[in-house]
């Protein structure tokens, strides 16, 4: 399959599930003219609390069924799956660019902090696997990285509980480990899965104002418009493009939830079911 | 396939993740001697929030991979497949009997009823499809039922949020709007998920002692004797069974949540993983 030199090509973004439409906005906002698919893996959601292989399986079979849809660019935006599938999906599709979230808020995170404390919140898997700690420390050498898995912030934000007095307690409880952890001294706090930022609010109250947070959505976006600007693949029409929805169980859930992640309402009519479990796992 | 006579067989016990252990403790303590093997959809867990095709899509597998390691009787311990996988399951293989928790969980909450008011708290798939609300008025018409999803509960028992104040409080949040939905008059309330006995001590709390709470575990136990019974296939053996593990996930953090569900310590080596996600639904 070749695409090169086909700007129109939509430009793929895979998430586990709903989290990654906060992504799909960045690009969005960053880049309106260009076309968009989006798959979230609703039948296996969430991927936060299974285990690399299995994830990394997950991302090839979605990176596989969008490819055949094609497409220009891939962005995992999930960050669980960018924690272990960029570079075997790279391997695998060497003929189009792979990008994940992980590098990104690495990025950020480094140029946000000015006392080099760095924390990470993410789920059990990226936290365990230390896809953030290894790609700050990458980065820099010279920052200390503490990260700690917050699991039940996924629910809350699928739940839509998102402030008060009671959410600002659990935050609080969950993040308790984290600041006893040295994370009193951090001043940079990467929100390392889709779904927290939906918890922006209550997280920086908890955190304290004087810790920046890093959201890797916008610079994520940033980095796609580079890839793409490096390939000579920006789409040059000046008309909106198009956003395609692509779900592995049924819409219903995905139309209700997304409105907590989604800056648009999406209809049921826009979204279409795939089956990609059956997929084996080469090109 | 024909099994049946074969008394030492195992029972085979499917569940989404770990939640089902709570029903393998029950049939442990009612029937010591039996085998059994024990299926923990841990690579797609949870079911809760997904569609009743895929639910039943996933059921049909984990049936298949238990049945061709020969079983004698097949208990669906998730509520969410119990809810709508039954019948199709019974179809599918009318060689061997197939039991779920809902039946046994209607059964208990209509004998514990006084005033002939009862509640449902279950997940939002098992809640959305009235499992349990038909279930309960095919046996008496003369109960009011009303039921509520709480998914949360399954991150609070996973994460160890089991008891104190602010669970307290997350749970009579949670529960406001039952009890707002006619919820204050019933005396009885079904604990339609097996994740939610891990809150017993406090959601009984915030209901009051007058509202009986209903577990299906042991009632399904009961049921699981009675079937076994009939079909004069008690394993008449006097030395205890055995316990076989099964995972579709890596079994590192099965073995770590199970710690809040199951009454003994599983190791690392006493689980096996299998992949089901390829199998077709034909038996």
């Amino acid at each position: 399959m070749n695409v090169v030199g086909d700007s129109d090509l939509p430009i793929g973004v895979f998430d586990s599930g709903v989290g990654g439409l906060t992504v799909l906005n960045a690009i969005r906002e960053k880049l309106p003219n260009e076309n968009l698919v989006y798959l979230g893996d609703t039948a296996r959601v969430p991927y936060g609390t299974k285990s690399a292989v299995s994830v990394t399986r997950y991302a090839e079979q979605a990176a596989k069924a969008l490819i055949e849809r094609k497409i220009k660019l891939l962005v995992i935006a999930c960050n669980t799956a960018s924690a272990v599938a960029v570079e075997p999906l790279q391997k695998l599709y060497p003929q189009i660019k792979v990008m994940g979230v992980v590098g990104p808020g690495a990025d950020a995170s480094c140029q946000a902090t000015k006392n080099k404390h760095i924390g990470v919140i993410a789920t059990e898997s990226t936290v365990s696997n230390q896809a953030y700690q290894n790609a700050i420390l990458e980065r820099r050498s010279d920052v200390s990285v503490v990260a700690y898995p917050c699991s039940l912030f996924v629910a809350l934000a699928e739940e839509g509980w998102h402030e008060g007095a009671l959410v600002q307690q659990i935050v609080d409880k969950c993040l308790e480990p984290l600041k006893a952890e040295n994370g009193s001294l951090i001043d940079t706090l990467v929100l390392g899965c889709t779904h927290f930022p939906a918890l922006k609010k209550v997280i920086s109250e908890v955190m304290g104002e004087d810790v920046a947070l890093v959201d890797s959505a916008a610079t994520t976006a940033h980095a796609v418009e580079n890839g793409l600007k490096e390939s000579g693949l920006l789409n040059k029409s000046i008309s909106p493009g198009n956003v395609e929805f692509l779900v592995t169980d049924g819409p219903e859930r995905f139309v209700r939830v997304a409105k907590h992640f989604f800056k648009d309402e999406i209809s049921m009519a826009e979204i279409q079911q795939i089956d990609i479990q059956h997929f084996g796992n080469a090109p």
